[in-house]
Parts: structure tokens; C-alpha cells; sequence
């Protein structure tokens, strides 16, 4: 009997978890190219064989990066979003979704914006569908949007990529003691693009709160179950 | 007496720009720290000696492209803007000559993205010292905005680095054969900034003009004097 841990228990996850986590941190200080898996060793306390283990090939650790945002981002959006909701709301779970995901994982996010050229082959076909199914779940939230606001329409994808542009331009400026704490961050950012900033700091919407952005009960789960 | 270009000459700048064009596309595929100077004597088809009558060493060309592209910024601000403009026609403006810029300078664009850390020492301050200067054009704008308007406001730096995002993103996904011509593509952003997903393509404005975007000769030469 083998004493490696099967790929499919708890430690074994964990273990992968942690050398995601920190690979994500070398990538995006050094750059996907010029880190070596012996950076990755070095910084993981692991040896070569054992960091073999988990993945076969550097372009592999950084697919495997890559993966697990997309799956975690879809996951929580299916299990956070429920039918019930209106549009406006889907929208801002998703949008808070997404942002409260990459401010929690800045390093992830900016190498998902740096090396999304890096991946090739399979690694790159797989990354690119599930990064379409991504973008499709907020594209169809703003065309139904759209469908009941009705009249003059912006275009979907200035529309769609407006958004992903505010949110994952963050990981550029963002300074956790001299901006807003991220709860206050997101909503501004909503209000700027859902009203505009010349109305959006003027209007009352009820989904919003407006003096600590995260007081309802589910705000403030999807702000705080971030690993 | 020597054969060399002087450096304040009409030729010695053209080829310069040549140069920095070149490797910025260059920087922009294959990254940075990847490129080499032969890469760039390759693709000038210029000799290493000839490159380095430009620069000294592959930093400094990665400044001078950046340094190019704050410098052009600022200067066509400054041409473009007067003081008999209202504010929301300042913003505007500002907002046409960054996106003129850099959809016309996609790979500068990038380079600037993704190789901002790139630079060290003295480079690295003076390219500081430039962006601080330009961030702070917009940021003194909306601020003008927000005093004109009263109210609650929108923090400054959400609204200033928002606005940067949805422009600076569009090198991520901007297709020209596929996406809006870049005229109603800017009018759009700046409809969504201004007004909102949600108001932004409802509201009438005599600033936009919605069916082209670039009906006003201020808006077609601000298109059409990209280098």
C-alpha cells in the first residue's frame, strides 16, 4: 500500500489549497515566467518530488490557479443567487460575489488578469470555457436587465466588461488602510455603475444600505465566508 | 565631426518612436523580462549598437515608452481642454483623449498594465511622479463635480480609479471587428459612468450625440489626431 494521500481526501485538498495559495503569490510578484518550481518549493517548504505530486508541470499549477477561481466564483454565485430574486439584486450578488472574492484573493486576481496568455493546449481550452460560462451568467443578468427597463439599449458586452473592468482594475490601487473596507468599496462601485457617478451618490435604493454597506444578513455572509 | 542623428533631431525622434512602437508590441506578446534586446534588434531590423544609440539598457526603453505615453497623455489634455469648458465637458474630454489613446495604443496600453512594477530606481520615481500627475487631473476634476453637485458623494479615489478601470480594461476584451466602432464605444463608457447602467442609455444629453458619438468636430478631431 501506497502512504501518498488518495487525491480525493481531505488533506490532500488541503494540502493543494495551500500550494495554490502560495504558487498565486510567487506568480504574481514575479511573474508566471520568470518563477521557477523551486521558487514554489522554496516558498512552500516542500520538496520537489512532493510539490510533483500535486501537479506535473508549472503550466499545470497555473491552470490549476486559474481553475479553482472560475469553480469557486460559479459555485458561490449558484448557491448565492436564488430564483426569487429580482434582476437588480442578482446583478449586485453577483457583482459582490466577484468582488468580494478577488479583494480576499488579490494575488489570484492579478495573475488571472497578467498570465491569461501564458496557459496553452488543453489548459487553455478548458480556461476558456469556463471563463465564457462565467461571463455568460452576468451578460444574460444584464440583458434581462435590459429586456424590462426596455427603450434605448447600451451595448451588452460595453456594458458587461464596464463592470469587470471597475471591479478587477482593483487589485492595481486598492490600499486596505487608506481606501474604504471593502463592504463600502463594493457598494460605491455598484452605485457608480447601476445610477451613475454623477446620480449614484444621490439615490435611494432599498437594496442598498447606505451607511455600512453590509448589514443585511446576506451581505454580510457573502462578505465574510471568504475562506 | 560625427555621422550621429542629433538627439533634438526631426529623424533622430521619428526612428525613437519606431523603436518604442515596436518594442512596446513586442513587451506587450511576449512580456517584459522575456524580450530580449536581440528580439528588438530583430524586429527594428536594427543593429544591438544602432539600438543602444536609443537606450542604454532594455529598462530605460521600457521607461521611455511609458514615459511617451504619460507625456502625450498630458499634453493633449492640456490642448484639448479649456477653461470656458463646463466640468462634465472637462471629464469628458479627459476621459476621449485617455481612450483615443489607447485604443490606437493597445500594446502600450498593456505594457503599461502589466509592466508598471518593471521599473526600479530612478525610472521607476519618474514615472511615479508623471502618473500621480495625471491621476490627479481626473481626480481634481470629479472632485469640481461633486462640489458642483452637493449631496453625498462618491469617494474620490472609487470614482477616479472606477472610471480608470472601465477604460484600461478594454485591452482585455475589445474585438474591433466584432465590438462597437471606438466612437460610440467611448460615448457608451462614459454614458454607463456618468449615468449608470441602468439611466445611462435613457438619458438625453447634448454633450452625447447618440447615434454616431463623434458628430461634433471637438469629438472628431480628438478621434482622428491619434499620432
Amino acid at each position: 500500500m501506497s502512504n501518498r494521500l488518495e487525491p480525493t481526501s481531505r488533506n490532500y485538498d488541503e494540502k493543494l489549497q495551500r500550494i495554490l495559495k502560495i504558487s498565486a503569490k510567487i506568480f504574481a510578484e514575479k511573474g508566471f515566467h520568470r518563477t521557477s518550481v523551486r521558487d514554489i518549493s522554496r516558498a512552500t517548504k516542500m520538496s520537489l518530488a512532493g510539490l510533483y505530486y500535486y501537479f506535473t508541470t508549472k503550466e499545470e499549477l497555473l491552470y490549476l490557479i486559474q481553475e479553482r477561481c472560475f469553480v469557486t466564483l460559479l459555485q458561490r454565485w449558484e448557491s448565492g443567487a436564488t430564483p426569487d430574486m429580482d434582476i437588480r439584486t442578482r446583478i449586485r450578488v453577483f457583482a459582490q460575489n466577484h468582488l468580494s472574492f478577488f479583494c480576499h484573493n488579490m494575488h489570484e486576481m492579478k495573475v488571472m488578469a497578467h498570465e491569461d496568455e501564458a496557459l496553452t493546449g488543453e489548459f487553455q481550452v478548458k480556461i476558456l470555457v469556463l471563463k465564457r460560462r462565467y461571463v455568460k451568467v452576468i451578460m444574460d443578468l444584464i440583458r434581462e436587465l435590459q429586456d424590462q427597463e426596455g427603450g434605448k439599449k447600451v451595448d451588452l458586452r460595453v456594458a458587461t466588461f464596464s463592470l469587470f473592468g471597475m471591479m478587477n482594475w482593483i487589485y492595481t490601487w486598492y490600499q486596505p488602510k487608506r481606501d474604504l473596507p471593502l463592504p463600502q468599496l463594493m457598494e460605491q462601485m455598484l452605485r457608480i455603475y447601476f445610477f451613475g457617478v454623477l446620480q449614484g451618490a444621490a439615490v435611494e435604493v432599498p437594496w442598498f444600505d447606505s451607511t455600512s454597506g453590509a448589514s443585511s444578513k446576506e451581505t454580510f455572509s457573502l462578505w465574510h465566508n471568504n475562506q
